[in-house]
């Protein structure tokens, strides 16, 4: 394919496509084929600092909007997806390679966010005491930060953005959105279906780009805040750059989630569970199940016989084709680092029950499921975050055997508990070390209207993210105190105020 | 007087006194004298660790006792404060040297937190969705973070650290103190009062020392979170250390507090209001007004004669003597820096329309308010936090011209307008670039049920202290989404679920 | 005009339209013309029965869908209402007379309340306390209530069903709406938009009619709660009969809604506002001013002669046709009740300023801008709500005189102050004894996210309507108390339990 | 014993003793001998009166105390309980006859109240929305109602009063507490200790007597709102009367509460819990479990042999005397009227399995526990409350019909599950028609931070009582919208105002 017939993508300044000033720029691919089909450009400081420039003139103006007026811009722009779900999806699978099912699934979960930033008028009220002294009120409120900045990761295009800028605009904040080079395309999508939305130009901004983006963005003076989502190690970077320059951050990071499996627990539903949340998405979500706990052998080997024969019968392909279950990885060198990861498990002296190299052939970025049996805590599949369709099976003796597996881990994102039983349940939800919690449930991803986070090295930050938590994130605290003349003055208070 | 009768003071660890292993010790002053009362231990890392381990150990069994038992200790710990607040205001007028009344009413603004931390078990409460999905339910909840340090400065010996632990403890942490080495004595009166009011061992502990101490602390992977007062380079410092090793944060810094008074305000109640809050406590209160802006040169001329006379009244002394309204400085050393600060306001062109020089006499660290006029914004003692009794007048044009000065300070803790006006009022509450602000208050500190802190340079982190900011600060979200075994299994979910 | 040619208007049940069983119907008119355009059946008892068991069959499957999805429906709904803004509000112009901004205005209120009823999936979360006890969890929830009934007045045919069913269906309760047989058919509308928008069969239902049909509905023991918008005796009677059958009521009365003008008041603003408040609507509003206290007879005469120029420039007519500002009446009768109390308040002692009867010939139900002046608490023009385009003038000495007539008054729906001065603006909020009060605002009315409603007889029951009352009046509180086994049984307990 | 020896008690009103002006009196008891201890007047309604008319005075400024003062009261208050809880104790089992350790778990749950109270300054907030529109902020706060008035039943002299009361003064309500006249001493010892605390005269009164009083207090017109806790009839009676006269009711009645035992539960913890939660304070409390129902024969009789087993051990007798687990009842005649229930049970087909009236002798006003087996929804012992030592037993076969039993029957206060699966425990949360739900716990009141209340005929009324719900219940809605004057004026709004 002759590079001249290749686009490179634009950002989004202040209501319109603009284009970076950098001359670099990197391939974005088909995962399914393997096809270059567009570029992005490297990124510059110039091209952040447009950006959040266009969002520091929107601020004034955008924030003195009443909430309730700035939600109907989200009233609109959720039309404008569901409308559109379709052709969403549609990229989301050309670029990210997800099957299609899936990414509308994406999707619905972004729209979701979008509801609950509908309601954000009722949820930002601030608080007030009359007499909170004889004749002296109290009040706070919560004001909007300012220009705030997202950066996402590859695996969700539609998804992770919209936990974060709903939230952030209804708020009252303006935002610049810094997209995986991987997947470009989604975040423009959205700008400018949120500038017919209704959107005040400047005040949603996406640019294109990697490091020296972030870097420019995540220490631009101008900007108070910044969400990012993506691995452990750049999450830890993020936050400590971020805040350093004094800068309120969430940086959501990686995950190794478990799922234990009680001897009471149905092992269909079990497995059924295992082969959605492992494979689904080929692994690439920071929700995916990575490990799995049977408690006792004879539960391991029922999970282990019923997943090798659901795997065999697994659907690889591309996303858009149907009945499809599993598409490719997002590159070439993501799979080729997924498949370091088979060798170095067996190297460590796991079993490798079922190797999904066999299904590598072809130009698309395939990789089969794999399943490892007898995984012990020192090996690296087992520290590692794979971010692949690889799933490790940790037996253990006994449910607390299989707490403390999960609580020693590094990362603490999700976990999931399979049992009928409502104390062990009770026990598994209060003792674990992880943010968010499934009861039968694998993927136990919150509802809009609660919060996103893990704990641990899964979260930096005192904030999940949407929900309440993101209205808190995304505003800052102020109060008043007020007391109006009344007669006379007397003699001046040199003591410590008291109400009385 | 012969130093073998100074005793040194210890450190409160495991629900016992416990000694420092550090040979170093520095002064502790009676201010009103300049004699020296105690030794207070320069403190080591071995200390720290002593703290910090019991605390750990105190962890478990504190953070699983359910929140009303919890905040029955607060209730116990409440009346012993109001039985011996004669006692402790002592205590705090002998190291600090502010006036006595002054002192009982920091302990009544400290024993409000405690009232408000009675009432956590109601706030503490998570949140729960029946049927998020069908079938299945959502539910959220907060839990204590685990050890978590508060480090706090000279000016408020009780009511600073009770902005902390009371909160820290009823949300279920445990707790390491480290009090200013300036005035050491009350936290460990606090200790012991917790202790008889049934704190279990562990749950509190106070680490004495300087630097050593709190980098240690701060660094210790055991600690989950640090709450700091004092000066804006110690807390930024303290915010990028401990953010750093991934912990949360809060570190409320420095304040150039300004005090507006419009054409139609009572000047009356203005001056009279700014004699208390620029010279009460000397000044050394975060939330002194240290900056008053007339607006027009009528008012900052008859605010500035009726200052002048009412400083030509002001009686300074020992806090233990009746009547007096304005105590010493905290050191020798302290005084120095505010009178070089009294110089460098005349280099830099500024009035000096009353010197408080005048009342440096005696071996005691007394300074006389002091007054300048004709303050503009490049000036030192405009820009810098001077914590003395020195308050500055700028005289601006307009409420525009007022509003913009506070805006463009580098600090935002507190700041008040005096109007009768609402429009006004309203006017400053919404645009002013401040956390705490104050209509006809001169010190609007907000009750212990709103929250505390303040914006720009002047807080580092996303939450204020105490009230609902505290309880949030103090704890962490979980959620938990649940569905339990209802029938048969059925096919695997490779989609990204949504709830239907 | 042949009786032949006159539709009589149908039900709404089950999802369809359904044909009153009753054979008496009353006539409904274009107010503007005289004409009789439409015939609205008497109801029966057995239309409300039909009704009430569509609603109650349709309960168990709504209240258990997930609350996001029934939130959904609104979203949908409120697409509708937008899209069809101009026909909806030609709709309310012909039956009610309004003028048409008029009428889009009242939809656009409606419209908040369907905004805010989107984000209920928040606002109806229960509460979750772990270790209530040890090992004891405790949780509460709120539950749909079953059957609620609307009985809604004739003078927003779209807005007041809208502060009721909204947030009554996404809470999960199904819904009998009554409207006015003055205005029957938005309902209807309303009704086939909803069913359009993908509201189940059952879930909301519509009966026309009058007394039978109200009397049927709130004695119905299938029904749960009632809301009432109404006069207040018909309130009275609403809530006494409805409570007496054990159901929750929130029965809405009248008002006679005081406007105060201050002597530091804008008088353009506060006359350009008792222009639009008492004469918008033809004063047919529970919001309107329907009396205005002017303080101090100066105030009271530049009031009197800016209101008599403003009222001789007042654009009557039909509401259909440009830059009207006032419509007719409701109805022949009506209007001549209005007149009625004209001439009793000339009887009373009042001075008639400005007399409305001068703009009534013509086959519509119009009736001029009306005047008094020296009007005094005894009177009846003073005592009942008149609820037509009638202005009395109280004259005051003082503030507190002022204060004093509005909470001496036998309602206390809505007032306003009119005042720059903060303080006076605080102690009228403070000591009002009313619902809603405004600030320079003529009709307070609250937006969406706080609630709508009177104190006194204004309004009988424990919550006022939409906002976070409406999401409690429509759910009932249930709590679980839970531990699991945990080892073995102990001695039984005889005492009280207490958590330890 | 001659009459000149029993005293009568008093009333308390505006701060002191107070004597009634009626010359009936009934006699107070001692269960568990049967002797006359003092007499109680019948009351009057000038005694009703004078209460009201003092509350009413107290009202003005007790409701402009800032409410951190007034929760100060309530500090107080909870020493003063925790100091004399003996005391107070020894007086409930004198007058009550429930055993001591009974009496005080009483207490305890009362103080619980009193300290949730403690947290009110916090809970009673209003909201606060800046910018509801353009330059228009809302506001809504919660006012105090006025006076208030509690009618408690005997069964509970201290806990029951305390659900109300130190919720209501917190608020800022002064109140009226009409005692039950078995047992009248316990309130006036509570008014004397509130007295005590702090409470200013006036706020808290008492008013001793029976029906006169009652309907003198639920009639008054300064009389704002009214909480009762009693019989189903009662209830309903103060519901529709106080209704009528326009007061705000929270009517608390009777109960039948279930507990189900699944086949999965731990057989002697049910058994363990159906001992105390039966025949504790002899089954007198609205939370006693009064019918078992067993899944399946075999759990049937399992249950039923060892409740044989444990009902023979079980000891009867003065509450004062060690070890006692079981009091007398209050009165000969409901000792009668319980007995009565023991034939009618016979008669209607039950097998009476164990039969309390061999444990009648004395002079005391025992009964022994008493057991039905195969008790049918028809009969009298089943539909009624005995509110005695009677413990019904309905065999069921399944889950589903044991869960239609609870729903069909009139009452649905509290109700019970045992069982360790987590589907069937959540399944009854949710579809159970009752107000408090346990699982695994036979009496699941709700902590005082959650609220207490039944569904159907067990409560009347909008609000459960205590905790949040009750926080609302004594407080009114009030919103203020304010717009202050910015430049000139412009046309009147005819339209509907709405936000832009």
């Amino acid at each position: 394919m002759p590079s001249t017939t290749i686009d490179t993508v634009g950002n989004w300044i202040n209501g319109r496509t603009a284009t970076s000033d950098s001359p670099d720029a990197t391939n974005v691919y088909r995962p399914a084929t393997g096809e270059v089909t567009k570029r992005v450009p490297a990124g510059s400081r110039t091209d952040a600092e447009a950006a959040v420039a266009a969002a520091h003139r929107a601020f004034e103006s955008w924030s003195a909007t009443p909430p309730h007026i700035r939600a109907r811009v989200m009233f609109a722009f959720r039309d404008r997806l569901l409308a559109d779900i379709d052709d969403l999806a549609a990229i989301i699978c050309d670029e990210h390679g997800k099957v299609l099912d899936d990414a509308r699934g994406e999707l619905q979960r972004g729209i979701e966010v979008v509801e609950f930033a509908c309601g954000i008028p009722d949820l930002m009220k601030g608080e007030f005491t009359e007499n909170v002294g004889t004749n002296v009120d109290g009040m706070s409120m919560r004001k909007p930060l300012g220009v705030v900045v997202g950066v996402v990761p590859f695996n969700f295009p539609a998804m992770v953005p919209m936990w974060m800028f709903p939230i952030a605009l209804v708020c009252g904040n303006t935002f610049v959105l810094k997209p995986s080079e991987k997947v470009p395309t989604l975040a423009l999508k959205m700008a400018s279906m949120l500038a017919d939305s209704g959107l005040p130009d400047g005040v949603f901004n996406v640019v294109q780009g990697g490091q020296t983006v972030v870097n420019a963005l995540i220490t631009d003076p101008r900007v108070e805040a910044v969400s990012f989502v993506g691995s452990t190690p750049i999450a830890e970077h993020i936050y400590r750059t971020a805040t350093e320059s004094g800068k309120r951050v969430q940086a959501l990071g990686g995950a190794k989630n478990h799922l234990v499996v009680m001897p009471d627990a149905d092992i269909d539903s079990a497995v059924n569970a295992l082969m959605g949340s492992a494979f689904g998405s080929a692994g690439e979500r920071c929700m995916a199940i990575s490990v799995v706990v049977p408690i006792g052998d004879e539960v391991a080997q029922a999970v282990r016989d019923r997943l090798v024969e659901r795997i065999a019968a697994l659907r690889v392909g591309a996303g858009t084709e149907p009945d499809v279950e599993m598409g490719p990885l997002i590159t070439r060198e993501h799979r080729d680092r997924v498949i370091s990861y088979l060798s170095a498990g067996v190297e460590d002296g796991a079993e490798l029950v079922v190797d999904g190299r066999d299904r590598c052939d072809g130009p698309g970025f395939f990789l089969g499921a794999s399943l490892f049996d007898h995984v012990t805590p020192e090996m690296r599949i087992y520290r590692e975050e794979i971010f692949g369709p690889v799933l490790a099976m940790v037996r253990a003796e006994s449910f607390e055997e299989a707490l403390e597996l999960v609580n020693d881990h590094e990362f603490g994102n999700g976990t999931a508990l399979f049992t009928a039983d409502g104390g062990t349940a009770r026990t598994f939800i209060s003792r674990v070390r992880a943010g968010m919690v499934g009861i039968n449930v694998p993927i136990p991803v919150p509802m809009a209207f609660h919060s996103f986070g893990g704990w641990k090295r899964s979260l930096f930050g005192d904030h999940h993210i949407h929900g309440r938590e993101g209205v808190r994130f995304y505003t800052r605290y102020k109060t008043a105190t007020i007391r109006w003349p009344q007669g006379r003055s007397s003699a001046a208070e040199f003591v410590m105020p008291t109400a009385k």
